[in-house]
């Protein structure tokens, strides 16, 4: 059985591999599923169809296996977990789900953060004042990132889910334009954007943005 | 062998039970599991030896069976993987995993952003006019919680570990503010506050911060 994520149709991040689907599509590359798309315009998004798949209007979910699940999280780790994407070791498995929910609980929310300033508060006088506040919180986070990670080449015990969810997080605009000063958490998410999978699953969707630019010139 | 949960020596919130060990000790008094304190300053969080444990110096931590694990969202997945707070059924498992996601990663972050306006940019001049975007921001999501709630008492058969995770992120004064415009939500959790692991878990740790008001005094 095929799964299926939704997508946007037309993702706003301009085929920067930055929606939340990208590190589901790239967990199922590198377990080796196949899977098809369901691609949402923002007004579907919002239709009580979608919502009773996502109930907050967003994208991705995940359908296969007769379940249908949402929050990006929770579907790697769902594929995680039936596709060998986790340690084996027991303590090594806690601890990379541990580090699943830093990624969207502990970076995250202070990486959207500048997001939100950015694109929802932009027209707001505070904002130019606001964002050094903000890269403050960030750089705090990503330096004790940076002495958890030490100089392994991943969060725990080789390649897993825990690092998908992290690199997703640390590839948006607000963290990367602090990477430059933790050279080891740049080079650790320089080498998982190598990893084939990622780059099959940037490719699919830089492909996919492209085709509807193409479609609506 | 009895669990050790690291928690605040004296917590800022007065007693309120808003620190995030309290979904750790909820979860294990809901599951019998006998558990010891590591009380900390917030001197004692910044150290390299709670740092071993907790890299971003936050609490709580969870040590017991070999393993030690911090995120409160994962540390509760852990005790419910282990102690049976989860259904048992293949695709409510699934989805009240969804949940624990959607807890700290849709709805807690706009939560703490209200927060993070209020105690640490307090004293910035815009403060005052970004309240109600961060509330219109919250609104819309605890909408969505309300129509997905419907009137189901607890989010995916039973009682679960889904409700800890959510109930304390509603429990956030943020939060707090906007429940009696959501009826659905507001009666949700007052009837998780009402449970007697939850009402021994708040007793617990008001008790702690009285004694140790106490002993400043």
């Amino acid at each position: 059985m095929t799964a299926v994520v939704s997508v946007f149709s037309a993702s706003p991040d301009g085929g920067r591999g930055l929606a939340r689907d990208m590190a589901v599509r790239w967990a199922l590359i590198e377990a080796g599923v196949a899977h098809d798309l369901r691609t949402l315009s923002f007004a579907e998004l919002k239709t009580q169809a979608h919502k009773a798949r996502q109930p907050f209007g967003q994208i991705p979910t995940y359908e296969a296996d007769g379940l249908t699940l949402f929050e990006s999280g929770a579907i790697v780790l769902h594929i995680a977990e039936t596709h060998g994407l986790l340690p084996q070791d027991y303590a090594a498995r806690a601890r990379a789900i541990v580090w699943m929910f830093a990624a969207v609980s502990t970076l995250e929310p202070v990486i959207v953060e500048r997001e939100v300033a950015v694109l929802l508060e932009c027209d707001r006088p505070w904002t130019p004042e606001r964002l050094p506040l903000i890269a403050a919180r960030l750089r705090a986070r990503l330096a004790d990132l940076a002495d958890a990670l030490g100089d392994r080449p991943w969060l725990e015990a080789g390649f897993s889910a825990a690092d998908i969810m992290m690199v997703c997080a640390l590839r948006r605009p607000a963290a990367v334009l602090l990477l430059p000063e933790f050279p080891a958490v740049a080079a650790y998410v320089a080498r998982a954007e190598a990893r084939p999978a990622f780059m099959q699953a940037f490719a699919d969707q830089k492909a996919r943005w492209q085709a509807d630019q193409a479609r609506r010139a």
